[in-house]
């Protein structure tokens, strides 16, 4: 299958994973999607295995509020540094991310200080009218402005700020040990100027980051062991070639500055590779020095390598020091600790795994999406692990006149009646009602035909393989969730 | 224990499960909260009760965006509705809702054209200041203001509309059948004047809302029969008395207008005691004509006894008729559908299952909690069930020396690798960790002691019963989850 981000695109769209821009019924605002029923089962199932994953290695989920005031964004470093810097065609008015265009037209990436000289050195033009620009720049604020109770508020534009708020809760309901581990599944929100890519790069996405706080002298060597992970990952530091490491060489090399954080480099791979991922698709690659956040030491993206994008990032490690806590106490009240032995006084220091969750919603997708041919015929089939696969059972009477369909819906509510996401489809060929599941990665397909009503069995159809098996309808269920297990 | 909003807030706030108003560490904005590691836990425990109750009940999850424009809010009808009248001192310049003071002052509950009226006629004063009121009502907007894409947008009020918007998309999906279920579970803003009662009446507050798209004229006796529902319920006409039946005498009295409405009444019903709200706790009551929302032909709430609060709205059954999809489409594109049969075009009807997920949770912590004498010793206890119970085990070493807090964190690890929630602690007597987590509202404590390193078993003591068993260690996960099962 040739597969660009147009024809994933369209995949999604017919069948229910992605639609929009929405609102589709209005005028719509890009950057804003709907996911149907496939796609918001498939999100869900992704939160599910980043928060078991959480749950199982030590951390509690907390959830605050999505809208602060002002001085919180101060205190952050949002409202200064969030900035996008635009340049307008004195001709059209188009405006244009100024980094962006230089990265199209020229092929470098530069940073803020050095985009006019260079847009005007070359005589870049307005890609829509061929104008010339305007000789600013200007900032554009990624931040969504959100007042309420009459302040002047911004909608978070990542999880982490608002989690870092209520440490001094943390501290105490933790009786004030450390490591202090907790995550946030939740919205987030950047007024990006010109989204593309659908949930690649959304004005609203859901963010699932864990936060660990930890003594900056400690190491921790008995809640964060790297060697517990034992399968081997793709690392690709700045400086240096790519290479494949278990975790016990990348000990050795000194990959990262402490074990903790190549613990959470490890973890969020392993995570990865729950979804369904597979290792060869997966790199962490180090930023480059002048690529990191205002807040970030050292920081490593986990990225997936897309058919239709190439490899986009999907999660991030960050050693954000103490630049947080440190930061809100000193425009907000002071949350400093002090050291039960020492009696020194210190701000925690703060790893963090920061995933997307939609993208790799986007990235299962997309790479388990397949044309293939079978006996002659072409089918399109997606190849969601089935722990994963939004719908998990499609329920068919081989026919719709007669007896066959309420047996159907008897066994179809009885999946569900043990929380299995079944479909029920009555119409069309049999062949036509596979060919309609194996497009939307529904794994087991399951048709109830005469001999149903004579032995209370019904076949159970396997979207990989397309064999089929027969099955009591007494232990359906319990066959359909050790199967998908 | 005497229970009052300020002593349950106060427990909510001392055990982590409701923090602020937030920002604590800035300047706090009312109606702002976060939900702590019990409180989220405990949040996701009833989230997951009523998204298995959904999708067993034939529902498929949905995901829009939270911010649309305003278009969608002129079609909706919030933006022109969703407004509450207030009332300025003309010597303080606080305002008060014009319908709260009203009821407060007077006892009665009032159209909006009668307000002024009746606060000039009582000479209803300040209640901050004894001043007089100015004598005219000014328009109070709760919808948040929340642009992007530089276009005037909101963030959505309930989740509802955004659901409706897709239709033409759930129509195609689900192959032009009726019926058509889906639901969304997600956050909603309501920008209210004087927000109170924590996360009772929040700004920022989570909806869990279910819609059931059908032909007007069909009865669908095959999808929702109210007889699969075997418990009575106490049903609270707007006219005449309060009286307990079942799903038989419910329909017999006709006591809504069609079956399937009684369907999504009992199945909301079912929904809380799944929760574990005890029937004796929960009543359906029919709102008074003049109390209805604009879209609701008819409408029934679905109010939980708290001992702090009296009876409080978890979850609001509506009857929407075709109002939704006429409107949007008069307001945007029009999506009538015609019919297969009789190619006649129409909207469809909509009923709505609306849960509000932070009140359950208020709901839940209110009436579990209490205070005992046990042994001549008073503890307090939090009795939530135990398959909500936001923590499941604790895990204790006798001692803080030796060998045995390796074991206890193996035993602790072991647990979490299971997906089982569990907190390791190794602070103070026995006695004082069973209290503390008595209080938090841990159904299990597991000791590891003297005899753990002989024999491989440890201690199991039960919250509520406060009886001790011997488990080995092997076993104890599986012990665990069927215990909480």
């Amino acid at each position: 299958m040739d597969k660009t981000a147009t024809s994933v695109e369209q995949y999604m769209r017919e069948h229910g994973y992605v639609w929009g821009p929405e609102p589709e019924m209005y005028s719509p605002t890009s950057g804003l999607y709907t996911y149907g029923p496939t796609g918001a089962g498939l999100k869900r199932n992704v939160e599910s295995v980043i928060r078991q994953a959480f749950v199982s290695a030590g951390f509690f989920e907390v959830e605050t509020p999505i809208i602060a005031p002002r001085d919180v964004w101060e205190g952050s470093g949002h409202l200064g540094g969030f900035i996008d810097w635009v340049i307008e065609c004195s001709q059209c008015q188009s405006t244009y991310r100024a980094d962006k265009l230089v990265e199209e037209k020229i092929g470098v990436h530069a940073g803020n200080e050095r985009l006019l000289d260079i847009i005007q050195e070359h005589q870049i033009r307005c890609p829509s009218c061929d104008g010339a620009f305007t000789p600013e720049l200007h900032p554009y604020h990624l931040m969504v402005r959100s007042d309420i109770g009459q302040r002047e508020s911004y909608s978070r534009p990542e999880t982490a700020t608002m989690t870092y708020l209520a440490f001094h809760r943390y501290y105490q309901f933790f009786r004030k040990r450390f490591p202090i581990q907790v995550f946030q599944i939740g919205k987030a929100f950047r007024n990006e100027l010109s989204p593309r890519q659908t949930i690649v790069r959304g004005r609203e996405f859901t963010q699932a980051e864990a936060q660990i706080f930890v003594k900056p002298e400690e190491e921790y060597a008995d809640y964060f062991d790297p060697l517990q992970f034992t399968e081997a990952a793709t690392f690709v530091p700045n400086e240096g070639d790519s290479q494949s490491l278990t975790s016990q060489q990348a000990l050795d090399h000194k990959i990262v500055s402490k074990p903790a954080y190549l613990w959470s480099l490890l973890l969020a791979h392993q995570i990865l590779r729950d979804m369904g991922i597979p290792a060869d698709r997966i790199q962490l690659r180090q930023h480059a020095r002048d690529e990191m956040a205002h807040y970030a030491l050292d920081a490593w993206d986990l990225e997936v390598y897309t058919d239709s994008l190439g490899w986009i990032e999907c999660c991030g490690i960050h050693d954000r020091t103490d630049y947080d806590l440190r930061s809100h106490s000193t425009h907000g009240k002071d949350i400093q600790v002090v050291d039960d032995q020492t009696q020194e006084a210190f701000y925690p220091h703060v790893l963090e795994i920061a995933f997307g969750v939609d993208r790799p919603v986007y990235a299962l997708i997309d790479m388990h999406l397949a044309t293939e041919t079978v006996k002659g015929e072409e089918r399109v089939v997606c190849r969601l692990p089935s722990h994963i696969a939004p719908i998990t059972c499609a329920v068919f009477p081989l026919v719709k006149k007669g007896e066959l369909p309420a047996l159907a819906r008897q066994v179809h509510q009885q999946l569900l009646a043990h929380g299995i996401v079944s479909l029920y489809d009555e119409s069309g060929s049999i062949g036509r009602r596979y060919r309609r599941v194996d497009e939307k990665g529904v794994p087991f397909a399951i048709t109830v035909d005469y001999d149903s009503l004579e032995d209370n069995t019904v076949t159970v159809r396997y979207r990989d393989s397309m064999e089929q098996d027969r099955v009591s309808i007494e232990w359906l269920a319990a066959h359909i969730q050790q199967e998908a297990a």
